[in-house]
């Protein structure tokens, strides 16, 4: 028995900026791409207040408002934007058979996966309650709005080090806390940051309360876990600094992926090992992690799908699974 | 005798979407950068009519609007932006001798390279009258001005071939004038363009005057080198895809080049062979090419030399040298 499935030359698979970006070059090179945006439409900006380093936005835009645009010049040029989760995916077979919302299958001739990562918080009530309001996952993305102040920030590995080192020129005070008893980070950062005049740390203590004024944080509760005492800091900037979790768990043992789920690619090119998937954004990248550079890739990803299509389309005959 | 001389924290050379994004984020991170524009201020965009897929701008944006953008908000934090071109470079002695308009030397502790390429034109009055109305040196950026509608392209090497390709999606027909007997193209991009319906190659073809109604390109008039003969040829575009060439002269000796000149950075970065010197936008990439993954690059580099720097500064006291 024969079922008609729907058939995709392109489908993107989230809706950050670098799966818009890939929306628009994928759609103007006539691939009429399908994007399905995941449960988060616009990803991780949406929970963002200002952005100011887009370039393109002199003044800043609100992080959703800079994903509206995102998302209605995708579809201007034609983008299929559909609102669902890829629920599971196989490589196996040509073209790749990809399940939506757990119920639908569709087949798709080229894959860009722009599924991003998510910054993982400490779990606060209060740090939800002032999240863009003075707590932030992005010492490079906000740091520049608290300049000149004393700030906190939370963590204790290599990515912590560097953003309490890359904070520690802009602000007047950053005070680290550090659950254990000492910092993870490389030999190098760590002497970085203890050679830091302006860098505090604090090793065994915790951030159980974000206060504030109802509308900025103006200090926070720390508890030392190991005297159980617990003080008051006043700062007003709370960096979350413990790490992100790349969305890939759907591509586990299909795609290489580094040891915290990072998709690899081929240096320069957005190509994972599967032919004709590729990968773009915060996804693939534990280093740099900007809307900008997420876009660029995002870019990379639709011309490097239009380019393996044509070569493809060029050279054999496409087989359509029968199911 | 010692004279006292501008000793710059980052300096950034060139002003297009690469070099005005490293000045964003490097102006956040505190470098004060310097950027100098070179004598074309805002880069190949500035000859650009209409850009659309720059993500961001959902309904297009003029190039030399979208550039002006791009100044305003490097200027707004901080970035010191001079008119005024690099002549030469001298990566010998840390930190780094900069000589400005042949005149004056800087130092600088850190270098972002961002002097972009420029497009191979024919040379024609009549091409230069019709650019950015008809004539283009890129397909991926307005090739889908022309949907539907007959254009040509000149050139017979792989960037022609996938350009070809590429148009040949969108657009009705597209007549490839190839000056030589043959394609110069990879055997398979050869195959590719031959098996194109749509795309008809001329050989021993010189596209000798673009036609136009005053606002828009109507027809070419062509060459055969071989019979002499002359004919027009109706197009409503035409696609320049003879090559182009880095702006990266002042670094040749000085850094790592491919056989074109584009400067060679370790995959995943901007970093070059000289510590502390980074390299972004099209001075380094002669896949991509496009705006956005420019201004992405851009961002990257301006992050690498901030970590550059922490890490320098935390290792090392600055010598300044005595000139």
């Amino acid at each position: 028995m024969k079922t008609t499935i729907e058939h995709i030359r392109c489908l993107i698979i989230g809706s950050g900026p670098a799966g818009y970006t890939a929306a628009i070059y994928a759609a103007r090179a006539g691939l009429q791409p399908v994007m399905y945006t995941g449960m988060n439409p616009g990803g991780q900006l949406t929970q963002t207040t200002e952005v100011e380093n887009f370039p393109g936005y002199p003044t800043g835009v609100a992080g959703p408002e800079m994903m509206e645009d995102f998302l209605k010049q995708a579809q201007r040029f034609g983008t299929d934007v559909r609102f669902g989760y890829v629920s599971k995916v196989d490589f196996s077979n040509y073209p790749y058979q990809v399940i939506i919302d757990d119920v639908k299958t569709v087949v798709a001739e080229s894959v860009i996966i722009s599924t991003g990562a998510s910054a993982k918080w400490l779990g606060l009530e209060s740090e939800a309650r002032y999240s863009g309001f003075g707590v932030s996952g992005c010492a490079v993305c906000d740091g520049y709005f608290f300049r000149g102040q004393n700030v906190a920030l939370v963590g204790g590995g290599d990515t912590a080090a560097e953003e309490a080192t890359y904070l520690s020129k802009l602000v007047n005070k950053v005070t680290m806390f550090v659950r254990k008893g000492e910092l993870r980070a490389s030999r190098s950062m760590i002497n970085r940051v203890l050679n830091t005049p302006n860098i505090e740390v604090w090793y065994n203590t915790e951030v159980v309360e974000v206060l504030g004024d109802g509308t900025n944080v103006t200090a926070l509760s720390v508890l030392n876990n190991k005297t159980r005492e617990e003080m008051q800091v006043p700062v007003s900037g709370l960096f979350i600094a413990i790490g992100h979790q790349p969305n890939t768990e759907i591509f586990k043992g299909l795609l290489d992926m580094d040891e915290t789920g990072y998709i690899k690619t081929v240096p320069g090119t957005t190509s994972t090992a599967i032919e004709g998937v590729f990968c773009c954004g915060d996804a693939q990248d534990p280093i740099y992690r900007q809307a900008i550079t997420a876009a660029g890739t995002g870019c990379m990803a639709a011309l490097d799908a239009e380019r393996f299509l044509a070569a493809r389309e060029a050279s054999v005959p496409l087989q359509l699974p029968v199911i």
